[in-house]
């Protein structure tokens, strides 16, 4: 596992590693949030290298499919910001209606906060693994 | 040019046609916003046939890297939010450090409103058809 940046280790639970990088657990429980990390030294999603990019998009690409399906979401959304952490990450969620902050977006508008137990992340981690999705 | 979802042609101009959609620019002028709206039935991202997949990702690569160039940008954010507007959309936003709402990301947080001129509008399609972003 590469080098993450304090703040998304102080936020995220890690779940493990994936083809193309790690795979975190937002800590806030209030409703299902994947952070993916590339091992990259790119800042920029569009920095890498095509191939590469294609890549990384595919793996972001099978874990909105996982998220729809395993938590039966209305919407999934995904987005690269940066704004506060320069590590290239890209946020996949599972959002529902009527969850904690729709329709708004997560950032800043996300004020209950919600534990997993340890359970709840090893049962992640495990469908992750029956999916392929870690490795 | 598809039949676009109202509440987006209310909040953008239109800028064009590129090769898998079609390009709109949010009417707030406050930071420089494209909307790319893929030509399709999809209403998430992943559920894209995966060569269109990579299609439409391949666009929003190349024009968040023509946005970071041509706005001198701090920082690209790319997002597929749609809680909202159902019909499927890309967010490729130019973010600056101390712009209107830095480090915020704009959705909810971008209290000012600014509008384009049709010269502002202009230029901009003109920079994109000589990229060879717009058909």
């Amino acid at each position: 596992m590469s080098h993450l940046h304090p703040q998304l280790l102080a936020d995220c639970h890690t779940l493990g590693n994936t083809a193309i990088g790690t795979l975190l657990l937002h800590r806030n429980a209030a409703l299902p949030w994947l952070i993916l990390v590339p091992d990259t030294e790119a800042i920029e999603l569009h920095e890498l290298e095509l191939s590469r990019y294609h890549q990384v998009m595919s793996e972001v690409r099978a874990l909105a499919a996982f998220l729809k399906i395993h938590y039966r979401a209305d919407r999934i959304n995904v987005a690269t910001i940066g704004n506060r952490v320069p590590r290239l990450h890209i946020h996949i969620i599972a959002r529902t209606t009527g969850d904690a902050c729709w329709p708004e977006t997560v950032w800043g508008h996300l004020k209950e906060q919600i534990d997993y137990s340890e359970t709840d992340i090893e049962a992640l981690r495990a469908a992750l693994r029956a999916g392929n999705h870690l490795r």
